[in-house]
């Protein structure tokens, strides 16, 4: 696979996204449909009935890509315009597993042209996506950095009656959960009495955190960079100190000691040999930094030896792959077609649920054509579903939409969800 | 041709743009090319060297269009959410005209979630078009009440450093400057010496007057509701007050005596069947309000009787049709590909000046077929060439691409024109 530079740049000349036009204009007739005068009627309409916007505009099925571009991947600030190919190609992605309309909105949050500033002003990236939110049916925040993106993705959702989404901190979580819960159905442990030690504070950090206790899991112990969120450690605020522990622990070493699931969203190197030892039997090792794991797949099989254990990453070099377009294509779709008017944490646990289920019924044909030579059979080194696998529209976004009716948070509520299942079926047969 | 309510809903059903993949993602090599880890390199790219977004991202050819729907058609302040559909059809355009990418941005100017109120504050127009400025190439202004459009396009074009266009203001000026010179060729008169009197001083009146002085035209007296702009008027102020011509004429009724061009952007039934018959021999009315003219072509031909007279309005149903249409794409084309700093005077001049040009060559078949029965023969009743003349983009694209090359506003100088010709030839003729 050829990903250097020239490549990638290649690959990339004239950008990732355009204009597609359902309704293009040909005729005469056309242009007074689409543009004056015949327009005139469908804006007197949608002044008196603003709600039929999700019918009679793009609104009802696409979804802003917005972001700053303070927290690019792994590569820091980096500003708005060097953010763009990131949020072209979410869009894409968007389109491509799910059939959701996306456009990207990149936010220029300190008035420097398009630079990066190293300022972030959240109440800004705030004023601003709540401006640009009338087009759209949900809002996708991305690679905003944190803290500033708990508040922004907070007070957003609290403004708007559109979902409101920021995948690096939610995306990352709803994945976890679903290998956390298929590694203790694999290995045969109890899901909610697994002890969990976590190394990385952040946007995914605090959210896969939350929503594992949601779940269920009694003690989750988070380290950040001076150790372990304990009870009592003064330098505490905000989001960690609500994170605090009542532990012994102080450090990751100890946190790591007969823990069953170690989860990282830090920095490459994070992870010692000798710790991964020292956890409980057939212990999980989820090493998510990007683009270098807390700890090698080679040194962990070399502290492991012949004892058995459970190993994912956020690569696709390596088993059990944590990539967040497992989940917010699937999401949104769901969240879009029962017009949700945000998104729920039953609607995240829906999601993770649906996606450990995928992973435990066989693989088709078609995804088992794509990665051939890789395990897809449930299992230690098949815990989650591939990108790929065309079953995941069909097996998701049902589950999300469900869980928006029930939660009361669907402006459709009268909705089938067996006919809405067979036509993601068929939309993903073609 | 059907446009009733109805009818016109149902075109617009599921929104009228849509997402298009230039290079969509079918394999596990596009996901790692299009999204982590390849698109890192091209972030890392950007940031180093920013202006290469309009290579390796949709900047380049494409155009944002913004509006917050204070002013929608003759409609009035409708608010951001029933704005939609105009700039929908607007991006649809665009594409369809002149082959450039275009994205609605409607914009909650008031943060009352999408509602009109009644409320226009320049300064947050200006700031949140500002901020979504990275991702495009240009910004297409549209339907934002006067006279705050004036500001809104004057401060973001010295903010930004791609072209800051208000459609309104004009598109319409470029399109009756054309019909002007084309009206001065048909009947034999010297365009310098042209009597005009106008109706109207908003966003196009204001001008339309600019332009035609711009291009020569000696004086143009115009007036608002309250009648003539005369200097020494006690009630005016910015751009009316550098309007104001030293002129004895009080009323539109007055100065329309032995002018030879009107000129409508007003409303219906401004002016009176009498006015006319007092207007010098050959005269040109351009009754542009709509959908209803100031003047009906009926009123104006009982008027007349026998004698001889030129007509125009905004209306597709009567002859010289004076549409938008004919301009924003292609001025828009030339400017982007030359990868244009701002849109000059110079350049909507130039625009202009092809427009004209294109309604004295002979229309091709293609036109032809499609505007059967409708005259095609430069004279009084074809001063402007068609809306699907599909020779118009090789037309006008380039003669805008010049003139910003002239100008010092583009940044490709080292463009062959001819080639470009050629090529927009092709695209065309495909």
């Amino acid at each position: 696979m050829k990903l250097d530079e020239a490549s990638v740049l290649e690959f990339h000349r004239g950008g990732k996204v355009a204009l597609n036009m359902p309704h293009p204009v040909h005729t005469v007739e056309d242009l007074c449909l689409a543009y004056t005068p015949g327009v005139g009627k469908a804006v007197l309409h949608l002044d008196k009935h603003p709600e039929d916007a999700f019918d009679y505009t793009a609104k009802g099925k696409t979804v802003a890509v917005v972001s700053d571009g303070t927290a690019i991947l792994g590569l820091g600030d980096r500003g708005p315009t060097a953010a763009i190919p990131v949020m072209e190609g979410k869009c894409v992605l968007f389109k491509s597993f799910a059939g959701v309309e996306a456009w990207p909105v990149v936010l220029d949050n300190a008035r420097e042209g398009g630079a990066k500033t190293g300022k972030t002003d959240p109440q800004r990236v705030i004023e601003m996506t709540q401006a640009i939110a009338p087009m759209y049916g949900g809002i996708n925040l991305e690679d905003i950095a944190s803290p500033a993106c708990f508040d922004i993705e907070d007070k957003l959702q609290e403004l708007l009656d559109i979902p409101v989404f920021h995948d690096d901190q939610w995306g990352t979580a709803v994945i976890t959960l679903a290998a956390v819960r298929n590694y203790a159905l694999a290995v045969g442990k109890d899901f909610n009495s697994l002890q969990v030690a976590m190394s990385g504070a952040g946007a995914a950090g605090m959210r896969i955190r939350e929503m594992l206790i949601e779940a269920g899991v009694k003690q989750v112990i988070s380290c950040d960079a001076r150790g372990v969120i304990y009870k009592g450690r003064p330098d505490l605020s905000g989001r960690k100190l609500l994170a605090a522990e009542d532990t012994p622990c102080r450090t990751l070493e100890e946190a790591m000691k007969g823990a069953d699931v170690f989860i990282g969203v830090s920095v490459a190197g994070a992870v010692k040999k000798d710790w991964v030892k020292t956890m409980a039997p057939y212990p999980a090792i989820f090493a998510m930094a990007n683009p270098d794991p807390e700890i090698r797949p080679e040194e962990v099989a070399e502290a492991m030896g012949d004892k058995p254990y459970v190993m994912a990453t956020g690569r696709s070099d390596y088993p059990n792959q944590i990539n967040n377009v497992l989940c917010f294509p699937f999401l949104f779709r769901g969240a879009l077609d029962v017009r949700a008017r945000k998104i729920t944490m039953g609607m995240k646990l829906a999601a993770a649920e649906a996606l450990a289920n995928a992973a435990r019924i066989p693989a088709d044909d078609a995804t088992k054509a794509l990665y051939a030579g890789e395990t897809l059979e449930f299992g230690p080194k098949y815990l989650l579903p591939k990108p790929f696998d065309r079953r995941l529209r069909a097996l998701v976004a049902p589950a999300v939409a469900a869980a928006a009716i029930k939660e009361g948070v669907a402006r459709i509520t009268d909705f089938d969800l067996d006919a809405y299942r067979a036509a993601l079926e068929k939309e993903t047969a073609q």
